[in-house]
């Protein structure tokens, strides 16, 4: 909770302190897919039910937990004293099964992720990997509980998600989408492409 | 907090209910400017200090309120039992300041604006206004505390924001402006200009 002064009046406002992250386009340059990450997510799913299902048990039969199967750019908080290049390589090695060189990730721009209650700072990335940086087929840090699947899509069926609201996506999915299919981008001149 | 069953495995997720929000990309025809709104954002402040600097007081004069003050786009929760253009109607008057036409009101898409802690949906629109429909100098709901200010941007003021990272600025608000200034954008024929 912060107290503070407006303009002389008394302000308090209810906040967390959050961890920035990173989030990472990637794009498989030997297929011409864009590799994402789909993982349930609780709160999605939460926020999905009707107010008056919110009780102490949710009937899953009536309420698919698909619902709250969003699909994600692969990404990461900054927990580590790296630089953000290193903890997005980590990322995609992690969740997605790639050791990309560092110097393939190149940093499109860097935003508040939230206004409200947290206000960190995400920085967008973006990578191009091929089908010889696979070391393994990612699925997330399963010791720390996470399970993601990663999703390939064509460049067809990735644009096809800008304006498909029938796919649980965040904002930061939709903003990198328009940004790789926007049709001033040059990806040998980032993040100058406007 | 939410258990729920992965696999067969037991799992525990923080969590809140939030709720909806719209947000509205606006277009003052009259004058060729996008409109905005600034305001003081406690969260975004606080998360903006180092870690050990967020004990019980903080040195304004080390760490100016400004490094809080972000640019969005005009925006506001679902709260009423409305429909969403008539909400966004209320928030570009009450913001704002215009009075819009509710088939001023054009959808562009939904997304989850959180997938960690909070999952809601935020509905963006886009709406044309000209100055004959300023009603007053906006400024939002004084009642409930809010003090925003209304700023105009010329095209190349509000483009130059996508990649300025010395505005603190939310994720929302770069996608707005990427869709606006995206090549392919037909403004007669929304939300399918891709």
């Amino acid at each position: 909770m912060l107290e503070y002064l407006n303009n002389g009046k008394e302000k308090i406002w209810d906040l967390m302190k959050v961890h920035d992250s990173v989030a990472i386009v990637i794009f498989n340059i030997s297929r011409q897919v864009l590799v994402f990450v789909k993982q349930f997510r609780p709160a999605v799913y939460y926020n999905s039910l009707p107010a008056e299902e919110t009780g102490p048990t949710i009937d899953t039969s009536k309420y698919p937990p698909s619902e709250g199967i969003t699909i994600e750019l692969c990404a990461g908080i900054v927990d580590k004293d790296k630089c953000l290049e290193e903890i997005a390589k980590d990322e995609i090695l992690e969740e997605c099964g790639y050791d990309v060189p560092i110097s393939s990730i190149k940093k499109i721009t860097s935003f508040k992720s939230g206004v409200g209650v947290s206000g960190s700072v995400q920085t967008l990335f973006y990578a191009e990997v091929t089908d010889g940086m696979r070391q393994h087929s990612g699925g997330g840090n399963t010791c720390e509980g996470e399970e993601i699947d990663v999703v390939d899509l064509t460049l067809s069926e990735a644009k096809a998600l800008i304006f498909n609201e029938d796919v649980p996506r965040p904002v930061t999915l939709i903003l990198a989408l328009m940004w790789f299919f926007d049709g001033n981008m040059s990806l040998t001149n980032l993040p100058n492409k406007l």
